[in-house]
């Protein structure tokens, strides 16, 4: 027997339409890459969200045609996040970090018939345009005043917009139609396409303005420093409508002046980026001599790859709560949160360090189990490691295009390839990515805790630990350190502090100190490049 | 197009298998109507709710089959809360507070097969006992020590309970199955059933956790003082799983001294009621001699009927942070929340409560209207006044059993039987119910504005205001008014009070002074009463 309760779908063009009544003053600041910062507001943002759509409709975009953007964030990549999933079409976010070759992929394989584009990667449009049969337009996101001269083939997304009305109304559908595709940038074979709904994006967006989840609301004013095209930049453009908060879209620019700056003229009480954005925030305050204590921020959100425990000291030194979340693109992202319990409020910073190092438990919705290497279920017990499953109804059922194949197994749990722990709490501790194990003699050694240890060393800047081959174990553990600048620890010195915190047979067999680390396109250490330039260190050192 | 997102299904019981999994030690305490403080968390319930359960399968309990409560607030009325939805049947809560012969319509129409009630409702199941064909199992939620003598008849709650060993594993089916059924205390016509399904339980559940919402979460430890049998209680006890909140149920005892105690005791930080139960509470406590300081609450909630602006006052000066949500059982009942917006929150306390005295702004996922006589949509201005109509998934689509047959417009909207003006800022303002609306010379006067205004006077303890004929206008006002002990205000220092406030054409015709004021079975002024006894006083006067 059904209930007896109306059938509204979940529908993102609903999350707009409910800031457009209820926060139509909640600013918008947009630093567009060609110019001055442009403020607006969720009506202004609804209303040209409303004459983009159109202005696709016209282009002749249809429900389920995909609609591709190279672009960084701004208020026009905001509207485009409404308007193409308004109209039932698909935005496929690219990120534009990623190797051309792999855009070159991504877009053919997205299939977008409109490819929406930043000033700034005219040069790379160019040089993919011939290799796109399915593109049918091209539109810069700039004014009439900044689009390239003498550029017939190209559209000025302000012209198209000025020349629509916005009197659409947004179509209403099955709330498991697809919105959004965003591809996972893998370091193994091609990328794979993570496909959302409206569904999973509305339901996402609740988990974000919980007050245990990210606790976002109309009392924030975000600044945006992980980019739109990176997994919906974490859901935070849809839970920003739904709850009203303040948006601040800091374009291209993600250094730390750009980002001090931006945040303190904007009264920012929140941000969220990766961990390599707030070192370079940390770095630009040291040497500028400014007192982290006068960052505006109440919270950041730590995310992307695990943050460092130094950097989380720093923040929370300087008054800011800063915490980690852990996803991925195929959990829309956030699955994990790691937020103090209310027992752990009274902990002292080093307590709390050890709780907030770790990337947090599963929010509703979302559910974890790890499992060994003969998939049976592992115990919740803080020791035992495994490889980490999830369900829930914002993680992916498969990839765009069936590639990859069946990605659930008979219970319907998707593996993500991470290895963690999880205590008995619920909390989980990442300890590698399954194909950054290292099986020593069969046993497992966490590249992750090595890596995080090595870090306790005031001198160590960044440090990688990779499984080389061993003629006796398969694979034994190697270091690779970044030193900070004037200073020159000795292996032995880096050595002792491990001593402290690992099993002796964790120890790398070597520590070799390099100038920087590969890594990949999305800022995560890139151990694949690594262990082909360093697999025979040990057989040959 | 669809996403490739996991098809998981929104069910209670996942809420309580979150809540197990993630809260086990937060704490649950119940006041059973026989005896002392039981003290349990989330782990018990979850592991008695599947016991319980299992008890009820074998008594033949199936999916879509009804099982009723005639319970307070204890933790049982909570097992059964999870234990019901939990394997597909339908909670139908019925309010013990009705009159017989409506309990008798409710039951029948429900068609429960199983019913559990509390041992103070003996008398009251025994007289209905032979009127309910559809009825196979009567269990009395108590334990064997506590069992009437002599009654073979009966089932003893805590034995069929401990005879199950828990290991169930809630089925998994359509969201949109039906979990709960709560009969409206219409006071025209019979009863109507608002059937819940798994899908709208959990939407609600999402918004009563958001930030901007109750803001409930696992720091919260919970009052529960709106009984388990209306309207799901708010949803607290779904909310209060997702979250893991601790709840307190306080039982049959809704006193101020009973909630004073209680909430002393455990600490509690949030608590939900009617307005009836508050000013309960500072009447204990005024005669008491106790400082309202002393509460223990961070928030209180006041739903049900309009929060008088007195009250909230009170709340205010003593700290605590009360706040109105509106709703109904057709809505889940949360539809709108009464929070300070953050450009309000510099108000001094008699802004604040200009604001706090409006039942509140709709949260995502409910759209809002208000339409003239004619069904056209008027403007959201702060002056136009007419029907509410509400739409949303968490909205009723229909009553049990075709009742009332089609109550959607062509739109899907639901009228509420509520007049309200809706300012530009989304705020809503109840000015009548529909049936009550007084109508002098096709002019609409709302009977609400005047009982605030006249609970102004410091005199006055409770005041109506219901419309009565008169030969020349069809209907004119006819206030009454209950003085508080002590006082002997005249009618003309009341209506000095009301001139200020409202239209001078408004003002009643009559202010007639009565020792109460009849009120429904849900705490509600009963104006069809007041009307059968007063209706033709102006012509008679």
């Amino acid at each position: 027997m059904f209930g007896l309760m109306q059938d509204r779908p979940l529908l993102i063009s609903s999350l707009l339409t409910h800031a457009e009544r209820y926060h139509p003053a909640s600013e918008i600041v947009s630093v567009p890459c060609e110019g001055p910062v442009v403020r607006t507001d969720w009506a202004g943002i609804a209303r040209r969200a409303r004459q983009m759509a159109q202005a696709l409709q016209r282009m002749g975009v249809k429900p389920g045609d995909r609609v591709a953007t190279l672009a960084w964030n701004t208020h026009r990549h905001l509207e485009l996040y409404y308007a193409v999933a308004g109209i039932g079409a698909v935005l496929h976010t690219v990120n534009p970090r990623l190797y051309p070759e792999q855009i070159d992929y991504i877009l053919n394989h997205g299939g977008a018939e409109v490819l929406l584009f930043d000033l700034p990667f005219l040069p790379l449009v160019d040089a993919q345009m011939d290799k796109l049969p399915t593109l049918r337009h091209a539109v810069v996101m700039t004014d009439a005043a900044h689009m390239p001269a003498g550029r017939d083939d190209l559209v000025c997304y302000e012209t198209v917009l000025a020349a629509e009305d916005g009197a659409l109304v947004w179509p209403s559908f099955d709330e498991r139609q697809a919105s959004g595709l965003c591809y996972t940038s893998g370091t193994t074979g091609n990328p794979k396409g993570v496909l959302y709904s409206h569904r999973s994006t509305v339901l996402h967006a609740f988990l974000c303005c919980a007050a245990d989840g990210l606790h976002l609301s109309r009392a924030d004013a975000t600044l945006l420093a992980v980019p739109l095209f990176h997994v919906n930049a974490w859901g935070i453009p849809y839970a920003s409508a739904m709850c009203g908060a303040k948006l601040v879209l800091p374009g291209l620019k993600l250094d730390g002046q750009s980002l001090y700056d931006l945040a303190r003229a904007e009264g920012c009480t929140l941000s969220l980026g990766v961990p390599t954005v707030w070192i370079g925030l940390f770095k630009y305050l040291d040497e500028a001599g400014i007192d982290p204590a006068t960052l505006p921020f109440e919270r950041v959100l730590i995310g992307g790859s695990a943050a460092p425990r130094a950097l989380l000291r720093r923040f929370h030194e300087a008054g800011v709560h800063a915490f980690q979340a852990w996803g991925m693109s195929e959990t829309s992202p956030v699955a994990t949160v790691a937020t103090l319990l209310p027992h752990q409020q009274a902990l002292g910073l080093d307590g709390k360090l050890d709780v907030l190092t770790r990337q947090g438990r599963a929010m509703f919705g979302v559910e974890l189990k790890i499992v060994g290497e003969d998939g049976q279920e592992l115990p919740q017990d803080g020791s035992a490691s495994g490889e980490l499953k999830v369900r829930g109804p914002w993680v992916t059922s498969g990839y765009y295009g069936g590639v990859g194949g069946q990605v659930l197994d008979a219970d319907g749990w998707f593996a993500t390839g991470d290895v963690a722990r999880i205590d008995t709490e619920g909390f989980v501790t990442l300890t590698d990515r399954a194909k950054d194990v290292i099986k020593s003699g069969g046993e497992w050694i966490s590249s992750i805790d090595l890596e995080n240890a090595a870090l306790g060393h005031p001198a160590v800047e960044a440090a990688a630990v990779i499984g080389v081959y061993h003629e006796k174990w398969q694979e034994r553990p190697l270091m690779l350190v970044v030193r900070k600048r004037d200073t020159a620890p000795e292996p032995a010195e880096i050595r002792a502090v491990l001593e402290d915190k690992v099993a002796h047979w964790w120890l790398p067999d070597a520590i070799v100190f390099v100038d920087s680390l590969p890594l990949t396109a999305t800022g995560k250490l890139d151990k694949k490049a690594m262990r082909a330039v360093w697999k025979d260190y040990l057989a040959t050192a």
